[in-house]
Formats: structure tokens, sequence, C-alpha cells
């Protein structure tokens, strides 16, 4: 276990195009960086040494200003598929009827709460729709602490959850540029690849080292917020169960559980349609994003009714575009689509052919340290040495922009930047596999020393 | 001048349906009110006794399920009008094109940044595009902190900024429910009605003694965030000018302003685009949110590249949904459609009339205090008595309710709930005052004792 506020530097690196090259780039490239630097804030961030401009996408496909096609192996905000047509229908048609908000009655609303909820644990859940992740998160945190008494969160040393006050603070990757809460304990992932079938009881260990710290200290335990494929920490989706009887520890203190969903959740696993029912746990409050609407800006927190209660009876709580009608259209576009196209079983399937492909490439690069994952999300690890299993960083960067030349969109992840994160839209089929294969094996061949 | 945290009741008033009413409406309604008192958290609220289900809109007119007509006199979220044809269009078309993230280069958001700061005081700012106004006040609330060093702000009593834990800890509004943050001095709005020509000199001594407050506190001055519109508090848009002396007074200490324009951009008080640009102030941060892009989530922060470059600098921030192709095709709709359709000048025209037609309907109705306001943004405050100048909070709720039975949509402001807040769809046209007008007749006969 770490403390919060060491300072961690993964969010500053990464696969990120650095200022200093703008010089570097074709003109047509270097005219829109440029454009950016004078009115868009430098906190923005772009992908790769050579920015790409995207103008249009398909399913798992995009392409850019000049006309080159890229596989998409990355982006799960297209969760269906970019620009799926049933989301598009759905948008337009009630764009064109009514946008509203949520002080007047609307039943489109009231048929997607009770649709996502017969998806839950039991139908003792109530739903409030936001905008984005972090708006759900940024409200998890409170209903958490209001329920709980407590103030102290454990999040897990990569975490990610978003970006407004509270929830940077609860964000231990971004602890290198921003202050975490005080309150806020830090524990490692499961490590399923360094830590192996202990990983799950290990996880436990560090769990219970938290909980002590926090009640020897007098925060008082609000919970463990966690992406239960911990993707921001490397894709540890692990065996079914592996994080089960830690929050079952939590619950038994006190604590509640939040899980965040924002990468999990709508069938990416494949294995459930949520990441934290791969495991069996119950949460007390579950969060989602980016998949819900394909793009659309429509988020939400789950909570238990219990759960919710001590928050939400005190105090009223509007989220002026949350839930409105147009957002809850997307949303429920993407939730039949899932079930017409019997996404979340394409998911299983494809995602495990792709796992065993890209094992057979890892048995002749043996830089390929693992490949983890669930459903159409994996994880494929880079080390310099697979005994002693050290990151290979500079490596796994090279092979991103490597991928890009050669057509294939995806990035990093885990605490040293060494893991390829491939979270393809669920669009991905059987089809695009040898292509994907092939790109990394080139990727792979170009750059060795 | 207030202190934070004393609390505050009106949040928890107004004008909202009362959960023990259900069993008085008619069946349909009450099957859809419990339905959502099951599904969402009770953290929700709707307007009125008997709720409105809104199934389309078109222009300043939306229509129920039974197809009854109501001339919306409230909505600001479809600022341009429900269901205009120009976004409608424009996010169709993107959303089949292609809709990612910030981290690609895309043209879109570099027309419209640019498109959007030249409507600002100097070039000499940049645009953060988020999705909400309360993500927008987030970020500015740290984007100010960081710049300062100091961590108190100034804001008005009735202020509502939005809902993250970090915006309502500084929307006084909500101190009835929520904890104010320590450092927070909340001073009264200059109330045109009962100080007259000396409310921008009244609220400048507010603000004096507010900073100086602050500056023996020890906590370092922020600055001040206000809706320069102070809609919450009332809608007292007051003559050009009014709060200038306020806001140099902040500049001198060395504070920051930032002028929440989520109420009064977007051309909406006529007399000029910005709110704080009809008062002639240079604003360090301005933040943007529900008429950006007429109803599609899209909400922004942008700031003088001095005032954002210590936070921005320091760190990443990423927000997946805000400034997407699809959000900036909304939002560049939205401003295209201002100008072709002279929303502005029409803003002025259209709002003097109605003012102009209200103060007749005044004159042979002493509840009526007081007529104000600027464009299409109209506070109508009554009163028991036009000496004391009580607020008469009963009668507005229940002049509000009639007008609904009448088939006019509105709500009421102030910390009495006694101002009725006339805030139509910039579509409202001067055919649509003599239908207003005559509503607001009958209901002030309907509700008179």
């Amino acid at each position: 276990m770490t403390t919060a506020g060491t300072g961690n530097a993964s969010i500053l690196e990464g696969n990120s195009f650095k200022a200093g090259d703008v010089e570097s780039l074709p003109p047509h490239t270097r005219a829109l960086v440029e454009r950016r630097q004078r009115s868009l804030g430098p906190s923005y961030r772009l992908f790769y040494r050579s920015p790409v401009e995207l103008v249009r996408g398909k399913g798992a496909y995009a392409w850019d200003a000049d006309g080159t096609e890229y596989l998409d192996l990355y982006n799960n905000v297209p969760s269906l598929g970019h620009s799926h047509p049933a989301v598009v229908e759905a948008v337009s048609r009630q764009l064109a009827q009514l946008n509203t908000h949520t002080r007047y009655l609307h039943r489109g609303i009231l048929d997607y709460a009770e649709d996502l909820i017969s998806t839950l644990p039991s139908d003792d859940y109530q739903l409030m729709l936001v905008c984005t992740g972090s708006e759900a998160n940024d409200l998890a945190l409170r209903v958490g602490r209001a329920v709980t008494g407590g103030t102290a969160w454990i999040a897990t040393s990569e975490a990610y959850h978003g970006n407004t006050a509270l929830v940077t603070a609860h964000s231990p990757s971004l602890s290198g540029a921003e202050r975490m809460d005080p309150a806020l304990r830090v524990v490692d992932p499961p490590d399923t690849y360094r830590e192996g079938a202990t990983a799950g009881s290990a996880f436990l260990d560090r769990i219970r080292r938290a909980i002590a710290e926090i009640e020897s200290s007098g925060d008082g335990l609000a919970g463990l917020i966690a992406d239960t494929s911990f993707s921001s920490d490397g894709v540890f989706t692990g065996e079914p169960g592996m994080i089960t009887a830690a929050i079952d520890l939590v619950h038994a203190h006190g604590g509640v559980f939040i899980a965040d969903e924002v990468q999990p959740g709508f069938a990416r696993t494949g294995e459930a349609f949520w990441g934290f029912a791969r495991h069996g746990v119950v949460p007390d409050i579950v969060t989602t994003g980016k998949p819900m609407g394909n793009g659309f800006p429509v988020a939400g927190m789950i909570a238990r009714r219990d759960v919710l209660e001590p928050f939400a009876s005190a105090r009223p709580y509007f989220n002026t575009f949350g839930g409105n009608p147009v957002a809850v259209a997307a949303a429920q576009a993407v939730l039949d689509t899932i079930r017409s196209e019997g996404l979340q079983q394409h998911a299983r399937e494809t995602g495990d052919a792709f796992r065993a492909q890209l094992r057979e490439t890892a048995a002749s690069h043996p830089v390929i340290g693992d490949v983890r994952g669930a459903g159409l999300y994996t994880g494929v690890e880079l080390v310099g040495d697979p005994v002693t299993k050290e990151p290979a960083t500079a490596r796994a960067l090279a092979v991103i922009e490597s991928l890009r030349d050669h057509g294939v969109l995806t990035s990093v992840c885990g605490p040293r930047n060494n893991v390829l994160k491939l979270r393809p839209p669920l669009a991905f089929a059987a089809a695009d596999i040898p292509r994907a294969i092939e790109a990394l094996e080139t990727a792979l061949r170009e750059t060795s020393d």
C-alpha cells in the first residue's frame, strides 16, 4: 500500500504529443496543432507523436483527413461502434421532437430506468442520471459519505475516476499533478501477472491493512471505489470471484462499495453485463459513463435505495442535461442494441478468439510478458525480461506509434505505461483479428533492437 | 452580508410537486409519478402541484401528452427554441459521421473555439470544453484558486452555480441542505427594487466588507463568482455598469472575477452577447452551460491565458465527452443561428415590448411591485404591499399554477420565491406577448382574494 499523494508520473508521460515536437509535424497537422495551442487551454493532450485527425468512423473503423483507414482498438466511447445507426436514428428523432429536463414528466426516462435496473442484482436500486462519469462519481462519493458517516475512501494506485475537484482528489493516477484527499488510502490492484493465483488474497490483505489504518486514524471508513477491471492499473480482470472477499470485508466494516463501471460495464467483459457481476459481488453504488450513450454525453449513478436515502432525502439534486429525453433515447438505443445484436456474447467469443491469437504472437515474442482480459478488454503487457518482468515502457510507446503508422489505433495503461490497452468498439469482429495481429507483429518487428 | 451556512430554505420550497399529493393526481399522471418514485432517486423534483408530461416542442411552444399546448416562458435550455431545425440537422449529421474526443485533432472544435473567443473582450482567452455548467464552474473555481493562491470566494446569497461537491459548497441557494465552503463569503445582490439607484454602490460596499473580512481572516482572496443577471437572486440586471466598481475592487485586491454566463450568456439580455459585457467589465474566467447547445450537453470554461496558465500548465485535464465533434456541431449551430436570425436584437426588442406590456398590467395590479430585466430575461416581483414590499410568496406560487392551467409555463425565483421568472426560448416573438399577458391577467384575477 502506498500513501496518498506520494506522486505518480504516469499521467504526465505515456501516449501523448509533446508541444516541443510541433516543428517536426507535417504542415497540415502542424497548422491544426498550433491553432489548438492558441485557442484551447494547455491542459489538453493529443495522442501520438504525430496526432491523428479523424474525420469519419463506422463500426470498428475510422478514417483520417487523408482517407487513411484505421482499425480502432482503443475507443469504448463509441462502445457499440462508430456512428452506430440505431443511436443516430434515436437521437435525431428525439431531438426533432422534444428535449427538456427532469422537472417535467417523460416516459422515456422511466422506461429506461426500469430497463437498466432490471440488469442489476435486485430491483432495489434507484437511478440518477447525470452527464459524465465524473459527475456520477462525484455524486457517488457524497452519497457514500452520507450513508456511512465516514470520509475515508480506498482506491487503487493508478485509478482514474474523473475530473471534478472531489473526484480528482480520489484519482491516484493524478497524484503527480493534484493533491489527493487527506483521508484517501491507496492500495495496489490485484496484479494477476506478478502475483498470479495469489492476486486476490494479496489484494484482500491490502484492503484489510487500509481499513485498519483508517479505523485507527479516526477518519471513518466510507468505503472502496474501484473499477473491477482495474483498467488504468493495467487491466486485471482476473478470475471471476477474485475480489469478492475484499468487497465482503469492506461491507463487514460498514463501508460501501462503489463499482465504477465506466470501463467494464455495458457488456464489455462478455462474461456479464456489468464488471462487478463477473465477480458475483453486490455493489452499493454503480456508476456509469463512457459506453452508456455511444458517445452521447449521458451517465448515471445507481444506488441501493437504503444507501441513497440519507443523501437524497435531505437535499434536492438537479442536473440540467442529465436524463433529458435525447440522452435517454441514446442510452435506450445502446441497451436495445446490446441485446438485439447479442453483443455480450459477441464480446466474449471475439475477445477469447483475439486473446488466443495474441498468445500465439506472444509465444514468438518474449517481450510480451502477459496477455490478459475478459471480453473485448485486453491488456498486453510488454516486459524487458520475462523473468524479472521489468516493464518495457519505451518499447510499448514505440509499438503504439508503429501501430498508428500501420493503421491501428490503441494506447497504453498501467503505472509504467507498458501495457497495451486493447479495447475496441464492440463492433470489432473475428474478421478483424488477423489485421490486428499482423499490425502488432509488424510493430513488434519494427521496434525490436 | 450573511455568513455562509446560515441556512436557506428557498431551494426546498418553491415550484415543486409534493410527494404527499400523489393521490390527488389524475390517474395517468399519478402512474408516472409513482414509477418515478420507485426507480429514480428521491432528490428529483417535479414542477407543479400537478406535474406536466411534455411530449413535443417547437419554438416557444410545447405540448403535453393530451395535446394541450403551452407557451413556454421558462426554458432557456432550448435557448433558440424547442427542436430548432439547425441544431437537429447539425447534430444528426455529425453523429452519423464521427463522434470521438479531444485526443484526436478535429477542425470543428478549433473553428468553434476561435469563433466563440471572437465574442470576448480580446483574443487573449482560451477555451476548455466540458459537458455541464457545473463542470465548468468546478474547473473555474480551481483555476481561480491556482492563479491567486487564495481559497476564499465571494458569492451572492441565492446563487446557484451547480451540482458537484465543490460547486455545491459555493452555491448559497443550497445552504439549507448542504454545507458551504468554510471560506465562502456570501453577499446580497444589488437589489434594484429595494435599493433603487443605490443598488450598485450598496453592492460595492458589501463586496468591500467581504474582501476586508477575507483579508483579515488569512484565507486569501480567490475572487468573486457571480451571474451578472443575478437570476436565482431574483433577476437584477440593473443599469449597465451597475456592478463595474465592485468587479474593479475585486481586481484591485488581487482576486479574479468568474462571470457565470449560464443564465445571461448567448444573447439572452439583448443588450450584449454576454451578461458581463452589458456592464463593460472584463472577466478573468467565463463559464457557460445551458444555452450553449440548445439542450445538447455542452458547456465551457473560457479563461484569460495568464489566468489559466498556473492551473493548466501543471496538470492534464481530460473530459471524455467535452468538446466532442457532435457537441461542437450543436454549439456551432447555436452560435450561427443567433447571428443568422438576429436573435440578440430580437431579444432586446421583444423583451422591451414584453416588459412595456407587463408594466401596463402592473398599473392595474398593485400586487406587481416591480417589472425588471433585460432582453428576454424578466423578473416580475409580487408583493403584498407596494410600500413595505413584503414578498407575496403564496400568491406567486398560486399564479404560476394558474398560468400552467391556462397554458403558460413559468416558475419563480428569488430568496422568497415571489419573483416570476420569465425566460422564454429566444423564439418567443412579439406575436406571443398578448397570449402571455392575457394568461397573466387571468391568473392574477383567479388568485386574488
